[in-house]
């Protein structure tokens, strides 16, 4: 292996014949040297291409720069793998721009998850954390809180740290409104899993908003965001009376709930109609392509890393709470075509 | 926002009634201290919970414990996505184990990838870095041997660093023993791009293999990993006479080729049979769906990632050159049918 070639303060030290001491003095500007001495050990600094390491800047100032996210372990989930690896760029992208660097853990238990929390704020890793998915009665804002990790949580607010909140409600409005236009009168909506605290916010919002639009809304949550959950979920809504537009919560359900249309013999879309609420590639090679809400996880992620950049510079305080609105925008596609 | 609330040194200095040299001299078990202050001391940190900070023993051990990976912007491509991220969760599950932490960094040139690994170094960020998809006089290997970063190269061997390679061989010799066993005596090929050094040892593999098995191989190299590019690659085939089997090196040329043979009308697979050389759901969701060699990245991930701390170690050598070969599975569906 190569050996280290990064030049220490032992190495100006010794080119300059001083001690390390006084190289310790020039560098952090302080008095105790002559000025000579000062300026050949600042000359031989910038000759030898010395840089202040990360390490000893965050022993000194109690920073890693770093910040932290644990993401539940891959979920053989094409819509999740694809969600998580556009947040976590976003996140990165804005972290490499404020000179932070982005540290991830995939994690496979929430035992898992609140030990890397522990560990890595005792081994001063993060400055940190961003939280996805929080769950109903979740320990993760207590256990940080009790650390005193500095967190932002996307999609909840627990009331600790900041917190980013996707607009559900304009999402919603978009989708029944959409509904509308192209003469649906009845909604199915298969929302995500019940333990998620966002999901049972879009479900409410679905709720809401069928009503006061006067248009029969029947909402059902998904056991999981596979397939299996898809084919039950339009079970679930057959056995209600079949809606005339089915929305998903994402594509993998989708495609799951296009399935058991087609087993059924349900006729897609001149029977029910379908929407997805993630767009991927494969939404428009199912059979017939899903029209679908195309949104971008990677902005997402962009917000998450500015709300913690401003939250370790104190711009904001704790508790901090902010809407993302992206103008969500449907992309039409043949499975709407009516 | 929350105070920090970890016990430094001086804390425990405080609590003991003693200097902080004293209780460095205490926790790094030197002499100067009597037994009766050392003991006082240990005890105090270990009631106040006092960790040696990763800052602090980076500076004296000059490590990080950390490694760097480097990704091309988000692509858009499907395939891309889901390799990297299941690659960097692989990367990081070993790294995890090994009490190692994972950075990585999205980048948008060559030279933005330079700096990064520049920084990442004179910042003692990394202790090593992964290196993926080699190119033709490609500058990083140099770059990373003139700084002295440790490094693996996944995919080709540059002589600098631990090289992981995959085995072109073993995967194109299953692929030709399938086409043969499924009845087939000619075959295109449609490869990634020539720039990528794994790319071109994958089609050489081909033409000999093919060569060898006395069976028609008609190879070509997409321009990139597009669908669009998946759609010239057939027409260039069509003009060299249309092959009985098209090999696709990921499901996303697939789908452009699967596109352009149906709109030539061709039959699949009655006249062109396909198959992907990676898996995915969209592989399943084609019409017809079709055949892919399923390998897994995280696994290729975890490889990577224990060269690294071999590396380190120096449990193996600098230019230690290893064959991943994880024994390609091919999962049949339509799109081979005979």
């Amino acid at each position: 292996m190569a050996t280290d070639a990064r030049p220490t303060i032992r190495d100006i030290a010794r080119e300059a014949g001083v001690s390390t001491a006084a190289v310790s003095f020039a560098l952090n500007n302080r008095p105790g040297i002559s000025d000579a001495t000062r300026e050949k050990i600042l000359r031989l600094a910038r000759e030898l291409g010395w840089t202040p390491s990360i390490a000893a800047r965050a022993l000194s100032s109690q920073r890693s720069r770093a910040v932290g996210l644990v993401i539940g372990r891959p979920s053989r989930s094409v819509a999740a793998e694809r969600f998580f690896f556009h947040f976590m760029t976003g996140i990165e992208r804005k972290l490499s721009e404020e000179r932070y660097s982005f540290v991830f853990h995939a994690s496979a238990t929430m035992d898992d998850e609140l030990d890397t929390y522990r560990s890595w704020w005792a081994e001063r890793r993060v400055d940190a954390v961003i939280v996805v998915d929080l769950l109903q009665d979740d320990p993760r804002p207590e256990f940080l809180r009790s650390l005193g990790i500095p967190a932002v949580f996307a999609g909840d607010d627990p009331g600790y740290g900041a917190a980013l909140l996707s607009d559900e409600e304009a999402l919603m409005e978009t989708v029944v409104a959409y509904a509308r236009e192209i003469g649906v009168d009845s909604i199915g909506y298969v929302a995500g899993p019940r333990t998620i605290v966002h999901s049972r916010r879009r479900l409410a919002a679905f709720e809401t908003l069928t009503a006061s639009a006067g248009v029969r809304g029947i909402g059902t949550a998904a056991a999981e965001y596979s397939r299996v959950a898809g084919h039950e979920a339009v079970r679930e809504l057959a056995t209600a009376g079949m809606p005339r537009l089915i929305v998903f919560d994402n594509e993998v359900l989708c495609l799951g709930g296009s399935r058991e249309l087609a087993r059924q013999g349900v006729a897609m879309p001149d029977e029910v109609a379908l929407l997805s609420l993630e767009d991927s590639q494969l939404c428009e090679v199912m059979a017939p392509a899903v029209t679908a809400v195309r949104r971008d996880p990677a902005e997402f992620g962009e917000r998450c890393a500015a709300l913690i950049t401003d939250l370790l510079r104190k711009r904001i305080e704790d508790g901090a709470r902010t809407i993302f609105d992206p103008a969500p925008e449907i992309i039409e596609r043949a499975s709407t075509a009516l």
